[in-house]
């Protein structure tokens, strides 16, 4: 038994889960890794900007305690077929800590909330607890050539997006391209294709509502949310 | 706070730290993951065959509960110059929780202790405790070019290995090429460079002793260890 405590938390757009990449790196939305009081040391990521990427451990704080099936319906499959929960990244798992490797742009030192590390490509929702970080190491993390069994890369641009004019001004600029990005790469669950259906999802403090229909992933509705 | 269990352990020819390589997939030795009875279901690890690596998260057995520190010395550095603990991948971290991508050779299904994972490449001792085990994506997992730091690849091979005749004898044919390839990277700490010292280390249950000089690693005895 090992009892784990968060040394951070991460700050991203996604405030609801619809709408979060299905693995890190395929949208560069921005995050930062806020550490807890405790380790708000500058010492503790000494050395730390010279590697681009880092490992993030984190908690699966919605699955929790929530128990373990040993086989689960991956998304990929189109969620019909079961596979073992060890052959999957599904949050659905005996110990509930996920792994990323996301990019680190930069190591902030001057906050006064210690340091913080300015990351892209996470897949995790605003506040999830950060267990470890760790650098990527290339000459032992990496294996481009490796088989990865039903795994395979997701298609890289799937659908078109279109926004009106009048509420792609309610869209804060630096938000878009990541924003457009998460609807070409479809957010839907793929069970669910319904041309009718409008779907929304909460990204940096924005309700976006879309319908997806021939190809196209239309914004329909931008409005605040409350934090 | 989450609380892990293990899921299993793993059985390598690592009976102490000496010797362990510093990093998975430097050396090829062998290694199986046995799940714990709660978790011996055929169906939990069902389409992990697709995969050539899978990822260990592992615990640091013997730093667990030691604590932690902002600054440790990286052997990579020659134990001299500190680095932040989140900059390498010391034990003494706040969560002590170890990452290793290893080669996942074969799921055998039909064992008395439930499935066995045979991999190769482990950098773990013997009965490292298991917390979980997730397949390896390249497409979200490998990146070939990441910068890292201080941490470049360690150099390929850096001592020529020799062993007296009579000693090769009592080493098992199948543990000859991995225990000279852990011998050829130098297991020594980096401090630590006499060549009249004789070092000694323990592997797959034979204390082998060997001494360092001249770019020569010369095994100098072969004795059977208890388990």
């Amino acid at each position: 038994m090992e009892t784990l405590k968060p040394i951070g938390h991460i700050e991203t757009p996604f405030r609801s889960k619809f709408g979060i990449p299905r693995q890190p790196g395929i949208v560069e939305t921005p995050g930062t890794v806020v550490f807890e009081p405790e380790y708000r040391v500058a010492e503790a990521v000494r050395g730390l900007e010279g590697f681009d990427y880092i490992w993030l451990l984190w908690g699966f704080s919605e699955s929790a305690g929530r128990g373990w099936s040993p086989t689960v319906r991956p998304p990929r499959l189109g969620g019909n077929e079961r596979m073992g929960v060890f052959a999957t990244r599904s949050p659905f798992r005996p110990n509930p800590i996920g792994l990323s490797s996301v990019r680190l742009r930069e190591v902030r030192q001057s906050s006064p909330r210690g340091p913080l590390l300015i990351i892209s490509g996470a897949d995790l929702m605003d506040g999830t607890p950060i267990y470890d970080i760790k650098p990527y190491l290339p000459y032992t993390d990496s294996h481009p050539e490796a088989r990865s069994g039903f795994a395979t890369r997701p298609a890289e641009i799937l659908l078109r997006t279109e926004c009106p004019p009048e509420l792609l001004l309610r869209l804060p600029a630096e938000a878009r391209e990541s924003l457009f990005e998460i609807l070409a790469h479809d957010p839907r669950p793929q069970y669910q294709h319904d041309p009718e259906r409008e779907y929304g999802m909460d990204y940096g403090g924005l309700n976006i509502r879309f319908k997806v229909c021939d190809g196209v992933a239309e914004i329909t509705a931008v409005t605040a949310t409350e934090k």
